[in-house]
């Protein structure tokens, strides 16, 4: 069996698409892995690049692309709706096929070491390549983002696990991590009212009493004219896809506010879809196929989720060989 | 300000009503605190106690009470739905009027070094009351139940915080603590299906991926022929009664299960109705008014709701002169 792992950096530029090309384009047509997709988002300024692949072919592409970010984005001026702390702000591995979770732990820190000894930007561990408790969480160590970050790096329970205690000027620092496939899911809101969708999120996320593996907030999307519940279901075997969206509709009926589409951002797997599926199936009392195609999987997923910009290659199985 | 805590001892006896009655007895037409309520369940084989009043006025009432309770009761022959380790299972005390957190803690120590004292039964603090953290949470301390405990106690992480690490060989073993109001709430499915009532109550609670503040399991009520998600909600503020139901409803709609009625178990807060209320009135678009009556509460909870088996002296602040 092929090694297959999904890495999944995320780097702070969504809106000058001349500089997102030139950064992706060290990922295009690589021996041993493919770049899957990469999806700029204006409003938070950030592009989710989603590789596929042999890790060690990933871990050598990253050396050119941690180059690249370096030369062409400075975090003294970047802004956006999405908090970062480094130019490349996270760099997850995550296991797919034939390679375990301690071995994308090795995998992680042996492209943290590598990225530190050539540019000399700190590297911090998280999730399960943490190496302390409290850097389990990826927002508990961008709390106070790059800004911050000057400073907080300097305190000595936030050394980083890689390189010197002080950011990388233009640059920052990167989470770098190893986790199960995590879904990265957002509800749309027909609503321009960020305090309600404050509101909303905080009822399913755990911070403030919701799910267990839920991290969700409210984002204003101007380009779109519409708020959403931007969320990271950890996992989604125990907070699956329709229990969530189906609360978010809860908590926006007493707004009155309508719930019109949804959006993934980067892959999901097939099992995700399938268990959301088979409940709409149940509650309309439709037989439910566990072996049905992807094509099917596909239509189900856009008829009961909602899904828009959303195609079967959203689906981490259509993209392995 | 008159000094109120409500106090809420539970003892491990719902069917044989006469031992019921004569363990209450003592309970009944004290000076300085009421007995608000006592709800035996058969299926559950306990009894819930409710009182509210001046706390050394409780605390003295708790001694006879406990006096009753060791000569009717032996656990060695003592079943029923609901896990247990004592013949009074639990007594937490609880803040309502001019009396803080910390002062329940310092009642509860005092009943606790009191019972231990005069009966030699074994006490473990919980809940805010808790010396250590893995006491915090009762079920973690009653697992294993009475049966369990004999062994249990004797390991050192184990012993307990007033007396010696043996159980009362008839009575078992008491957690005393001090909390915020809990409320104990529970929902009636249409369906005698434990199986899909313990899928539902899962997807709920934290312990299986859930809401924060919510314990739940399934328990099959054979007196009425149904099922029922018993529950705690640990805090009524995080994680309110509508938000439960409704998430309820959703789960149990995939096996076409209906949700008939629902009850509590003790007191409730005003507070926490009103703030259920408020969600329906919202979602029908109707005006809400903080300042409603205890009438009006009371109409509205059983018609959003659903209660059976409601009045007004549910409600806590029905209970205080």
């Amino acid at each position: 069996m092929l090694r297959i792992v999904q890495c999944v950096p995320n780097f702070s530029e969504g809106r000058d698409l001349n500089k997102v090309e030139e950064i992706v384009s060290v990922l295009k047509n690589k021996k041993g892995f493919n770049l899957v997709s990469y999806e700029p988002d204006k409003d938070y300024n950030r592009t989710v690049v989603t590789l596929l692949g042999d890790p060690e072919a990933i871990i050598d592409a990253l050396i050119p692309f941690t180059d690249k970010v370096l030369h062409l984005i400075d975090m003294n001026y970047q802004t956006g709706e999405h908090a970062r702390m480094g130019a490349i702000d996270v760099i997850p591995f995550i296991p797919i096929q034939g390679v375990n979770m301690d071995e994308c732990i090795v995998y992680a820190n042996k492209v943290a070491k590598l990225i530190n000894d050539q540019f000399d930007i700190p590297i911090f561990m998280y999730a399960e390549a943490a190496n302390k408790k409290t850097r389990v969480k990826l927002p508990n160590i961008r709390k106070g983002e790059f800004e911050g970050m000057k400073e907080k790096i300097k305190e000595e329970k936030w050394s980083p696990d890689y390189g010197k205690p002080e950011i990388h000027p233009t640059f920052g620092v990167i989470g770098v991590g190893a986790r199960i496939p995590l879904v990265a899911y957002n509800i749309d809101l027909d609503t321009d009212n960020t305090k309600r969708t404050g509101a909303i999120a905080r009822a399913i996320r755990f911070s403030s009493g919701g799910f267990r593996h839920i991290q969700a907030g409210p984002v204003l999307l101007e380009s779109r004219g519409h708020t959403q519940v931007t969320m990271n279901i950890l996992n989604y075997k125990k907070n699956p896809l329709y229990r969530v969206l189906e609360t978010v509709k809860m908590e926006a009926s007493r707004y009155h506010i309508n719930v019109p589409s949804c959006e993934l951002v980067g892959l999901i797997p097939k099992e995700a879809l399938l268990k959301t599926i088979k409940y709409y199936f149940q509650v309309e009392g439709k037989e439910f196929n566990e072996n049905m195609s992807l094509e099917e999987i596909t239509k189900y997923s856009i008829e009961y989720i909602g899904f828009r910009d959303f195609d079967k290659y959203k689906i981490i199985e259509a993209n392995i060989n």
